[in-house]
């Protein structure tokens, strides 16, 4: 049995954020589930490693590149991990200064993954305080004014 | 100049619920703005009469046809008219008697639409009571359960 | 039978806000019912003049004096009249400049409602495009950081 | 330094359910801080253990003694603490058999507690899926057809 480590998550997350496939199969199970959370056009169960995977590029597109998650603290069992992680992005075209939720995204949020042999089989996430609306208008199709953006 | 009667708003309704673009056009202005509620993958100013029509496409799609809206009172001022109808909808593919908000979508809403020569060049609507969020859950890419639907 | 006029529902509005209960049920019936968007703590149908009163009195605490409606379209029919308006609103007690939807209320919202012999007797109220989380973060007992706030 | 560990966290969350203030106030610190999740009545920072008991309370009144924490997986570190629940607890006064999630509250859910001398300093909480939106719902002071209740 391969034990949940600190180094292990960190690699995992690292492989995961590189979007190359061959690294992240390394930790991430082909048929792993992933539970975005809200409802937004991302959210719900990403099943499966591409889907995972779709679901990273998405962000990163939708943030052009600024989603940052700064560590608050992690902990492990036996087989699961669970990191709580300050959130910060902002939308790609977004208005210079803006303040807006629809634009901004700042909270508190935790990811919890469970392993089996070395690689995450399940994951789900979520937000502490009232930040569940605040990832529901920065997904959204709409900027502050209503107005329907490309991304 | 052309008077907004009731007989002109049902002819736009039926013109527009027909999706014919040659009939649309008669009640529809080619530059209208159309203001859908909430922050779903449909909301925002939809902007011109294409962008409308493939709402309309959307919610015929998303709702399998059943899509219905009852009048409760309508009313007509110089260039203006209201409609408040109570709408029922239930998502494609949903449960058999599921009473879920993510398939089930029950409320009281209105249609504010501003009228010029004949046709409507901008409108909005909005829900009552806590229907707001029904919108939101109804149009979501989530079932009940967070597994993510086709439409 | 009392027709709805402009003048009668702009009278029952100055009556209304005067908070005065005499003026008010010359124009609002005692057992009248009105549905307040939403599910915050003011939020749902309030039964009778009194407790119409009261929610009146509590947005008039909660933004200190500084709720506006500004109109946009007026409506009526035979026994319904309809009002689009621009609201705005700062929560009492909010920093000097904050942009914050818990501290500030921009929107534009309709009511409806129902006449009999001169009094209403029936109304419901409601926000366009995606206004009604604004009135939820508005009404809400929290401020921008989560902090709970007296009013 | 008193270790967290399992029977410690155990011993506090069966102090604070009991509601006895002299039990509660030997795991959780006098000037604690626990930030309840969403922008219900009951949200946002509950600043001490006072407070905190009289969330807890509410909790008791709202649920009618039905609310149940279920535990799925429980982690510590040096002085943090984290379970993941399934939650259930139906509103009291509702219809026997509703399934509106106005009645029933029903998903997983986390909570994070940082310790010190062996009494938790600060807390947070919670909900992955969709479920903030069923919290806030479930808090909300009304039932599925808008009437307000009384507790």
């Amino acid at each position: 049995m391969t034990a949940v480590t600190a180094e292990l998550i960190f690699d995992a997350y690292v492989a995961l954020v590189s979007g190359d496939r061959r690294q992240a199969v390394k930790y991430w199970a082909e048929d792993l589930r992933f539970l975005v959370p809200g409802r937004h056009a991302q959210a719900g169960w990403r099943e499966g490693l591409d889907d995972l995977l779709a679901f990273r590029r998405a962000l990163d597109e939708a943030s052009g590149g600024s989603f940052t998650a700064d560590p608050v603290t992690s902990m492990i069992n036996d087989d699961h991990s669970m990191d709580v992680v300050r959130v910060h992005a902002v939308r790609a075209g977004a208005p210079a200064g803006s303040t807006s939720p629809y634009d901004v995204l700042d909270g508190r949020s935790m990811q919890v993954f469970r392993w089996s042999e070395g690689r995450v089989v399940e994951g789900y996430a979520g937000w502490f305080g009232d930040g569940a609306i605040n990832y529901e208008q920065w997904w959204s199709p709409i900027g502050p004014d209503g107005t329907r953006r490309d991304i």
